[in-house]
């Protein structure tokens, strides 16, 4: 149904008290993908300059926002509707984490769109709220501080869903990493320089190129690293030359 | 070494320019349970009072709070250093995600102190401070908008670093899982009263229920499930043998 999986997701924010809060949040959902923004009854209790103060480069997302008067308003078109809480409870008992319920939802975005919904800064949603939602999460925290700033905790899951989506493409590596061949080449170099500069005595040169390998086995991954540790040698091998030429 | 792996841990701030930064940075090491957070160099441009206001409840790592001259300093008893950028380049190559390195940090951690050090608001870390890492981790964003706030930054890799010390337990589900014969039990009674009702016909009843049966093994997952939809069946079966006596 849509381009881009993350297109089928909503953040809905219910009854926001501080403008910087809705700001950061629109800074967070780009950071991580998503556009679809809602407020619930908001109640901005500042002048709401900080909204774009907060969203820096987000202004797109802050301008399409749109506001509604319930819950059940802003999130009539949705399939799934998930809640957030950070408290326990008779109707909270069957929350999940983030990362345990989010590879569910993308199965399921192709097919409609997909609520998540945060409270109140000062007292989260209520259970008239929690009610009309059909799944429920809780972010993992440390238990003896338990209340994440609202943008915050919208971050962590945009972040969660933006790993899920799949649209994360991690840096690939510039270079190629070393071969066998080129390895074994650059530890020749290596001894043979060690055994000309008199760093180890001939008999104890397998004892010391031991150490050598376990500290060049973790340092030269690359193609580059081995270019450049080659180099090393032999540009020692070289100055020891120049030395005994001047002499 | 520590009772707590997590107590292995420091965030390091150089140069930062905001103080809401630094308070949002002290609340959101206690909710994932960090407490060591050293100030590099601070530039701040405001006057200090959004640090308290922003950390909440988080105080005691505000007040607890170091500030070095130099990043040397900061890290200098540590073992590991674990630089953040959001760019690329040569010094940059060998980024890791923090999911991908933070396991190896916490087999580190018990042998020594491990610094995260997070850079400027407006230009993050230089490539001398990048040099003096010898970790590199990116936080996994968006392509089109890869700058994140600072205390939204630290959020996630300490939100990372707390799911890798095992530290959370997730809360466990209050009732028992429903058994094969509650199951059973609760089937027939919802088939015996579906009939009565005349919900479906005799002959249709095997069909009829294997859709019942599809709806209940999405939907009752507890012995408190259960006992929920054999009451409504069985008061059901009751309302309908008052109703007859009525008559």
């Amino acid at each position: 149904m849509c381009e881009n999986i993350l297109d089928s997701f909503r953040i809905v924010l219910v009854g926001t008290l501080y403008s910087g809060n809705i700001g950061s949040v629109c800074r967070a959902m780009a950071n991580m993908g998503l556009k679809d923004l809602a407020l619930v009854a908001p109640r901005i209790c500042d002048d709401g300059s900080d909204a774009a103060r907060m969203a820096v480069h987000a202004t797109d997302i802050l301008d399409s926002k749109r506001t509604f008067g319930t819950l059940d308003d802003a999130v009539a078109d949705c399939s799934i509707v998930v809640g957030t809480t950070a408290r326990g409870g008779l109707y909270r008992a069957h929350v999940q984490e983030p990362r345990e319920l989010f590879p569910e939802l993308m199965r399921e975005a192709p097919l409609g769109k997909i609520a998540l919904v945060f409270g109140r800064e000062d007292k989260g949603l209520t259970n008239d709220e929690i009610m009309r939602c059909n799944r429920l999460i809780r972010i993992p925290v440390n238990a003896s501080y338990t209340s994440i700033n609202l943008s915050q905790a919208v971050l962590i899951c945009c972040y969660e869903l933006f790993l899920s989506s799949g649209n994360y493409e991690a840096p690939s590596e510039m270079s190629l990493p070393v071969d066998h061949r080129a390895r074994q080449r650059m530890m020749e170099i290596w001894r043979s320089m060690l055994l000309k500069i008199g760093f180890m005595e001939p008999e104890k040169a397998d004892h010391m190129m031991q150490g050598m390998q376990r500290i060049f086995s973790r340092g030269v991954r690359t193609a580059d690293d081995a270019a450049i540790m080659m180099g090393v040698a032999r540009q020692i091998d070289w100055y020891d030359s120049e030395c005994k030429k001047e002499k």
